[in-house]
């Protein structure tokens, strides 16, 4: 039986036995409605019921050929939207079953299917954004990558020469011991190029160039992370160390030879049971009237020195904190250089050296423990810049405290909080770079009848990486913010710059780690091999939010100095200085609090750059305002000023990241005040864009709170990232390549697609 | 010179050259202040002024004896609240100073300092709250391990007997070859212990049991997550395959063998081209009439199967994933099983077998590439339950639609998706107990003169940790629920079962995912070590949120199944139940969106947990019904459908996520409620309440714009999670000790600290 009455209904036959699973119950439903109609004559009726039994299902032909007729009948028509419209053109003009529309739709609403969705199964070849949406070249990348290297270029250009020779082909055996040498042999070809030294002055071979040298650690972390970490164990904090707390005699002995890796050594700060509170080393240097000599010595088995780089095999010396005792006073913390090992790798008696083993990531680092018993030490090794013992055996320094003494000798090694949070953000550009390119021709799923669309076309993959990629952006121009800040510091500004280093330190480092998750799993199974390098990025960057300083205990710190600058400024201005902020931020309210500014949804408004920096000052300053208030009453409450500070140590976080968040928009915004190309200065102002609107869109909770933003606005704000990332999309394989990360270094095979 | 009245200025002597590192402008000011006084006499004033001379500073030992000045006139009298308290104290009774008390106020002020921080400095030894927060014992932690463990008790405690032999040790080699080995033995060892078989039927050897093999892959999984992923794949992937896509005669030949591990197998579905879209793999069978046999074929690379596991070395056959081509003709994906090797492990004729190579983790499961180059195989070895073909080669199948049968066939295997979350949740459960424990151990920082304090004591690290083991506590009531709704299901539930456990495997993964990662870092450089095994189950875990179907790609999926149900649910109840919806949602806005309801703030309400669950309700509805409205919109707009889901992708993971919390937040309620131990119930409802507020803290933004919370609420709710983290932490170990994981599975030193 054939006839246009019953071709009417093949839509629905195809329906209930096609892909979309229908259940038991919604066949019934299907069969009630069959029986209801009146339309078709009972035979009619019977053999398309029979059509529906869930016990006798249609061939397999027979179904392709009802898809086969639908699909005939809708090619080309954009009017058809519904199953009825598919039942009108199937039946053709001979019958009239217009009196049905109403029940076609009941019964699209009872099956809880969308008609118009369905169809898109039968349309072949689809032309959809989705689909259509691809990479283009709006922008030159060399203008741009000549921006992000700035005065470098040159340093970066060298470096990205020396790790792209063959000898720097990825070590990838699993066996430690060969790594670790590799990285050493590595290190040694830096040397020999003049990297290692780049930052000690000229007097003693080096280059005398600090921003040369973070460039350099920057664009080695291109390449092999642990390489990086023995870099600057060796050159930064070894080398530094002497450098900083030492004095003429010690540069004249050691740097030369520490510049050319001929002495490796270490850094013996952190301690089993003292890591973030330095404060509390154990270990004794004990000095002895008779010879003067210092006695190094480890108390106890949980004061050994641990995680000690180039400790467990390379280091012949070492920078050693420890508490300096004479006749029984304890003088506070101080730095020794401590011999390790002969030239021969024979350690010295009374040296006990361990293996911290396998870590979850730079395995190229030989990081071990050390234990001294009763290591004998001549005087001259005191690194003495801030304290001595004279002639007479007397402690002398400038810094009577021995705290204080201890903070500033600690202040003078900030650099090693802008080398980590600048290399963090190469990994980061590593794994974007790799993650966005995979994406843009990884091909998954599509519009039916079409072909498999680029997962970067997918909005939710645009969500994963975009503002990623924006936020890298903005903290790179942080950094170098941050770094010509180091450059430039004076004595009163050393406070604000060391928290300032130690916030982007946890605020970069942070941010890597979250990038390189992301990217992981935006590559699916092939981020998972090893090849792909994520693998390394991850697992070498995931120490960087704990070494150099703990993030969360950072960002107390960076709280506290926030807390201390408020105070302050209140106290420089006097007490109108209090009226002054409460003014300030009143006029904050009424300029931008007022109905018509917290429910602006306009482009124009939500573009503007201006309104993100008042929006991110606003949030920073009231947090800190709140934080200020809230510690003051608990203790006025009777808290004890220590468990006071515990109740807020969660809001305190938040004083830290609105600081540091609105330090990194700023310096974006001044960034791109500066670029005068056009096209580049186009792409960064959106990228800069897409960074505010997804950090306010990720606070949006507290601008609520704050009544600073109406759920209107927060709601547009959602929608202007989606949009955002959607414009972004065909100019983010140019943006990573903007980074111009040598090929050899990226290596990954997901990257060369 | 030394009178009274020089005393009352040693605090702020003391203070300049303290730890607080005042800079030169502090200096500045204070000599101000000093000069402006009228009381002391001018000779006085150039004595003070010369002990604050930042170019000659005091001898250590005079600051010393300053310090030890401030301290005895303070010992004991809490009322001493500010420098000047300390300045009255110590310039003894015969000194009038009580008008200077506004001077030394806007000092402080001055000097960015708050004068009982400062005192704290002066306190020696301090019973602070902070400092006296310990583990206690408040239930019998046995009785919520039977709780947790239910009917599946026995067979839990006989894995736990098992993995805890001393052949069971882990192994520590880099060497993935002797790794791979390794852990194929200990798969041979389960096997011998009739684990591996335990859902098969009787008939076949099997234990006929499938809550208890799930129950053993969750214990396993606090071994090593090699073994678990290649004991499920070997039994759970290539033996459900042959069980529940084959018919008897597969059964009889293969299940005993797979069973115990004599022919170790393959699930070989993932190609490189196709892995989240598997319908759209490119591998044939094509039928051949002569012989009746199949042609196994991978028609180009990027089409070979891909991350197989068992593949690279042990697998001898595998169940592949294959479009089934008769003459010319397409019939879809269909499964058959494949010999990939003899039983020496020679590959066979026609199969070229690559390795997967280092992974970022599982590296003791050997994944591997797999080729076929005209694979011939006899017509038997299609697995044949959904679909065959006859003897006079027609293809014949009771499903016409080839991808509704693919999906039917998929859906057979859904229980991957139930045993890759609860092994997740195992390993959340190991990692919190290494973190837990240690931080209850682990000291750093303390009140000034007090001695240092547990780090799980702070605030923040408390947050840190508890929200986390209070979700792990949800997803195991969660996870327990999935399973038996899974052992009970009927043909009509199959859809929503599928969805949920699509749902619950991203829920619980990227759980895992956010607990481990916590972990690492609330451990430190300790998290770091592979000893401490937060590396191994970080990065083995990792790939959990990709394998058994991509999280991201699920959630659409989920969301999609609740639009569908949502449709439906109108169309069930006719068009009363769209006015149902509304007036239901009209109901909830005037009982609970009423001023009093969203601002009320008190402890009672914010803990009751009708309070949580309809919020969570409100959520999960309201977000359904808006993304269903706005897919709509857009369609009726002009947008094509598929284009209309590339758009509310971002909002689709909230549709789904939305749902699974209320599901778990109702599933850990409903395990609550039959708990009869009055301590037991106690802290889990603890927990719960944790739970609940801790999600709507996350979700918060939503709750504002939606105006469901009030500011003022949502800002009591930040607090009240404070406070439960607080309240829980003495529970915290027990807790974690509830989980009842062997210590030789743990094994982590610093869980044995």
């Amino acid at each position: 039986m054939e006839n246009s009455k019953i071709k009417a209904f093949i839509p629905l036959l195809y329906l209930v036995w096609s892909d979309d699973l229908l259940t038991k119950y919604e066949f019934d439903t299907l069969k009630g409605f069959i029986n209801s109609l009146n339309l078709i004559s009972s035979e009619e009726k019977q053999y398309i019921l029979s059509k529906v039994d869930i016990s006798n299902p249609p061939s397999r032909n027979e179904l392709a050929q009802w898809k086969l007729d639908v699909e005939n009948s809708i090619k080309d028509k954009s009017s058809i939207k519904s199953i009825f419209d598919i039942a009108i053109a199937l039946s053709g003009k001979d019958l009239d079953i217009s009196s049905l529309e109403s029940d076609f739709a009941k019964l699209e609403n009872d099956l809880g299917v969308l008609g118009e969705e369905l169809i898109q199964n039968f349309k072949t070849k689809s032309n959809s954004l989705t689909a259509t949406t691809k990479t283009t070249d709006n922008f030159d990348i060399q203008k741009l990558t000549a921006i992000l290297d700035g005065e470098q270029a040159s340093i970066i250009k060298k470096v990205k020469e020396v790790i792209s020779r063959p000898e720097f082909a990825y070590e990838t055996s699993t066996d430690i011991l060969v790594y670790r040498q590799k990285v050493y042999d590595w290190c040694k070809i830096l040397a020999e190029e003049n990297l290692g030294n780049m930052a000690y002055p000229k007097q003693y071979g080096g280059g005398e160039n600090i921003a040369d040298y973070f460039a350099v650690m920057e664009t080695l972390s291109y390449h092999d992370l642990s390489l990086v970490i023995k870099f600057g164990v060796q050159f930064g904090l070894w080398g530094m160390s002497v450098q900083s707390l030492g004095t003429e005699k010690h540069y004249a002995k050691y740097l030369k030879d520490i510049g050319s890796l001929k002495i490796p050594g270490c850094f013996a700060m952190t301690e089993t049971h003292h890591g973030s509170n330095v404060k509390g080393l154990e270990t004794t240097a004990t000095y002895s009237h008779n010879d003067k000599t210092f006695i190094i010595h480890t108390p106890h088995k949980k004061a050994q020195k641990e995680y000690i780089g180039n400790a467990a095999v390379h280091g012949q010396m070492a920078t050693v904190f420890a508490k300096l005792i004479i006749d029984d006073h304890d003088y506070g913390v101080n730095a020794f250089v401590v011999p390790l090992r002969d030239t021969n790798g024979n350690t010295f008696n009374g040296i006990t050296i361990g293996d911290c083993g396998h870590k979850m990531g730079l395995n190229g680092v030989d990081n071990g423990t050390i234990i001294f018993d009763n290591v004998v030490i001549p005087k001259e090794n005191m690194l003495d810049r801030f304290a001595s013992v004279n002639d007479k055996g007397e402690f002398e320094s400038p810094i009577p405290s021995d705290n204080r003494r201890f903070f500033t000798m600690l202040g003078t090694l900030v650099g090693g909080r802008i080398g980590i949070p600048r290399s963090a953000l190469s990994a980061a550009k590593s794994g974007l770079t790799i993650a966005i390119r995979y994406s843009d021709e990884r091909r998954q799923f599509g519009p039916e009848g079409g072909s498999e669309v680029p997962i970067l076309n997918y909005r939710m993959h645009q969500r994963r990486l975009l503002p990623h990629l924006a936020k890298t952006y903005a903290v790179h121009f942080g950094l170098q913010y941050l770094t010509s800040r180091f450059l430039k510091k004076t004595e009163s500004e050393m406070q604000e710059i060391e928290a300032l280093a130690a916030g982007m330190k946890s605020y970069s480092t942070w941010s890597t780690r979250d990038i390189l998750q992301e990217c992981r799993e935006a590559c699916g199974g092939k981020g998972y091999l090893s090849e792909n390098r994520i693998d390394a990025l991850k697992n070498d960057t995931e120490i960087y939010t704990t070494f150099e300083g703990d993030n969360t205990v950072l960002m107390q710190l960076v709280a506290k100095n926030r807390l201390s600058e408020f105070r302050k400024s209140f106290g420089e201005m006097g007490s109108l200085g209090m009226i002054n902020y409460v003014f300030e931020n009143a006029r904050t309210a009424i300029s931008e609090k007022n109905p018509i500014a917290t429910r602006r949804t306009d482009e124009e408004h939500l573009l503007d750059s201006q309104f993100h920096l008042q929006a991110f000052q606003h949030r920073e300053k009231t947090i800190l305002a709140s934080a200020a208030n809230r510690i003051k009453k608990l203790i006025d409450s009777g808290l004890e000023a220590y468990d006071a500070f515990n109740v807020v140590q969660h809001q305190m976080i938040d004083v830290a990241q609105a600081y540091l968040e609105r330090v990194v928009l700023e310096q974006f915004q001044v960034g791109i005040s500066k670029v005068e190309d056009v096209k580049t200065k186009e792409i960064l102002v959106k990228l800069n864009q897409l960074f505010a609107l997804s950090q306010i869109e990720k606070n949006k909770a507290w601008y609520l709170e704050d009544s600073y933003m109406d759920a209107v606005k927060t709601k547009a704000i959602r929608k202007m990232v989606n949009q955002l990332c959607w414009d972004i999309r065909p100019d983010a394989v140019s943006l990573v390549n903007a980074f111009d990360i040598p090929e050899s270094c990226l290596a990954a095979p997901i990257a060369f697609y």
